[in-house]
């Protein structure tokens, strides 16, 4: 740096838009920034905030992304995502379902950025949107910054966090624009029953409600019931699909979504407005993953049956936290009410003094802030010695209360 | 496909947004995919639509690409950015400008996509906006999916398309919330003053305007005189700047933006909001791309000044079509208004007959009904022949209005 350089003036911006104001983002990721600023300091910092599967991606996906960059395919593509992996996800999903797809229904777009995407096409200002809480935090950021109305449903631990007919009835007379689920919860890891799924399919379509169904974790279903609303693609319903969880390449930011054809050519649109298209190797790579995922997601799924057994023995087993185990997925939802301390105080202790990062419960929505959510990702002595970890900060902290003191 | 699969209802989808009802995305992708389609034919098409520079990426930037895909590194980064990148063009600006710019005046996001962001950020609903015609389509498509009034103020070809200041005192009197410029100059190839640019970030900063600089093609500046606004990085201004164009990877879909560290945060909420984060090998493909920059872009400059002087001479040489030539990039902006028909119809004919794809100069704006836009994208034998086809069109449709019928 030379030594006359200038000191750029510190004037207030101009004031930001509505909806710059109303940006929130997604919690794991600031989270993961503080956990970096630790580990910069010379700590062994356990990272269980983020949904990052860490297993080696098929040798195919990788493969061909080398394969791809050989040839320095470096260009444009399709704004709808390349016809390769369009039609790999189509003819996937046609005998999945016994319907007719082809690359029409088949949109690629960043799994996360189709969230917004869908509250963007479906929603106008302060709408009416539904989500089953606790709910994955980036549909709050997008209906935040989208300014939407959230009436949050909450699910019940009781039940296993399961999605109800009087859940679905309850949401359809709200009267909302548009409905969120996730069946193979994020982070919950629950599965939803077919029978209340079809029931909100054909009440949205008498209401004429948009429905997004986010199935970001259908091929890490640990029940063999796994029910995906592709079966009923109807012209108000979106279904959301990732390769991230499945293949883990989360940072290939690739993911599909699947609509009646003139639904996704607003997608489309959307896709040639804000980003143009997405990098060509890195779709192509998914479509030769997509050759081998039944295989190798039978893998993915014993992994992480495994290793959320692991965590939720642990703390269940702890005497002090409690869990429902997922029936997928990766993650599990911790009810951390009985160390005496809410999610922000427990997870900044748990990552200045036990060097583990976790997500507060409250990125889930209002009502979780005595909850925490643990990515059971890594291989299984890094999670067992990170959820000692937990554990040896829940009993810290509920020691403190004994004695009636707490330290952040 | 089995024989007793369904086909799906066909119910009309419930109401769009009316953000969902204002999206145009970008023609170039539309004419991109019309262009694929006859090439699927089996014609041998011309692509002189979309602005990809097609050389040989530096070495270093493959290197470190295929480096990080061998050590999979496939995990999610920093929303607002990989730090080293971020580094790397802090730096490179602190050089180049004698500010004092650090990784917190740096946001990596897709260039495209900054321009959204941009608007999103500075702009409610219905607020104005300048624009200097003819501008880049993104612009016009983003300001129409976030409902916004464009002013556009129309620059003239007998001035070299050049931002003169009595342009922008007409911009400022209208009161715009957020001004658009892009010296380097997507479509005309025009490089803007220093001195009127500085009049502009004045007024700018006195009337409490957002401006966005747009330099994508600043690295391909032909006069040496390049002004950068990151010069005069203050809190109402954004540089957006792109790696596609000069190491020729717009695949990677990679650009950066240089703002106030308060502004630079609300681009990172709005990353994390709608994609998390970016693939951190295209990023440090780029970091690593940096480092020969300079020489690179030499070498880059140097082909699209003969690249565009090829077509300049060849369409100025045909007594039929005229353009201004460029001072920076590799679009050259051309005047058909000689040929009697419009650009959608000139348009259409050169590649349903002539089998070359080019833009009509209405993606531009208003008032470009009589241009089209050809990206100098290619060798140069391969960009003679291309052009030896515009001009066969053109002079086909000459003919044709002399003899009172026009095929399209």
């Amino acid at each position: 740096m030379k030594t006359d350089s200038k000191v750029i003036q510190t004037n207030p911006p101009p004031r930001f838009s509505d909806r710059a104001q109303a940006l929130v983002g997604q919690e794991m990721f600031s989270v993961l920034e503080r956990a970096q600023a630790i580990a910069a300091q010379g700590h062994d910092v356990y990272h269980l905030e983020l949904g990052n599967p860490r297993l080696t991606p098929p040798p195919s996906v990788v493969k061909r992304l080398c394969e791809e960059i050989a040839k320095e395919n470096f260009g444009y593509t399709q704004s709808a995502g390349h016809p390769e992996l369009r039609q790999s996800v189509a003819l996937r999903y046609s005998q999945k379902t016994n319907l007719r797809l082809t690359e029409k229904h088949v949109v690629i777009s960043p799994a996360n950025l189709i969230i917004s995407q869908f509250l963007d096409l479906a929603c106008n200002h302060a709408d009416r949107v539904v989500f089953f809480g606790p709910a994955f935090p980036s549909y709050w950021a997008a209906a935040a910054h989208i300014g939407l109305e959230v009436a949050n449903i909450q699910l019940r631990s009781e039940d296993g966090y399961q999605l109800t007919e009087g859940h679905v009835l309850r949401a359809i007379s709200l009267s909302p624009r548009a409905i969120i689920i996730n069946s193979g919860n994020n982070p919950t890891g629950a599965v939803y029953d077919r029978r209340v799924l079809d029931l909100l399919v054909d009440l949205c379509a008498l209401h004429g409600i948009w429905l997004l169904s986010d199935e970001t974790y259908a091929e890490v279903d640990f029940t063999g019931n796994y029910y995906s609303l592709a079966n009923r693609l109807e012209s108000h319903v979106v279904v959301l699909g990732s390769f991230s969880k499945v293949f883990s390449v989360p940072g290939f930011r690739s993911g599909y979504l699947l609509a009646d054809p003139e639904v996704a050519e607003k997608f489309a649109l959307s896709n040639s407005t804000l980003f143009s298209c997405l990098p060509i190797f890195t779709q192509l790579a998914c479509a030769s993953g997509l050759e081998v995922v039944d295989e190798y997601a039978l893998d993915v799924r014993t992994r992480f049956l495994t290793a959320t057994k692991l965590c939720t023995d642990m703390i269940n087993g702890s005497g002090l936290l409690t869990c429902v185990p997922p029936q997928s997925g990766f993650y599990v939802f911790v009810n951390i009410s009985g160390t005496g301390v809410d999610d922000r105080t427990f997870c900044s202790r748990l990552l200045n003094y036990h060097h583990t990062a976790v997500t507060p419960g409250r990125s889930f929505g209002e009502g979780y802030s005595g909850f925490i959510r643990i990515a059971a990702c890594g291989d299984l002595p890094y999670l067992r010695t990170g959820m000692e970890r937990v554990i040896a900060c829940a009993r810290e902290l509920a020691e403190s209360k004994e004695l009636g003191q707490v330290r952040k």
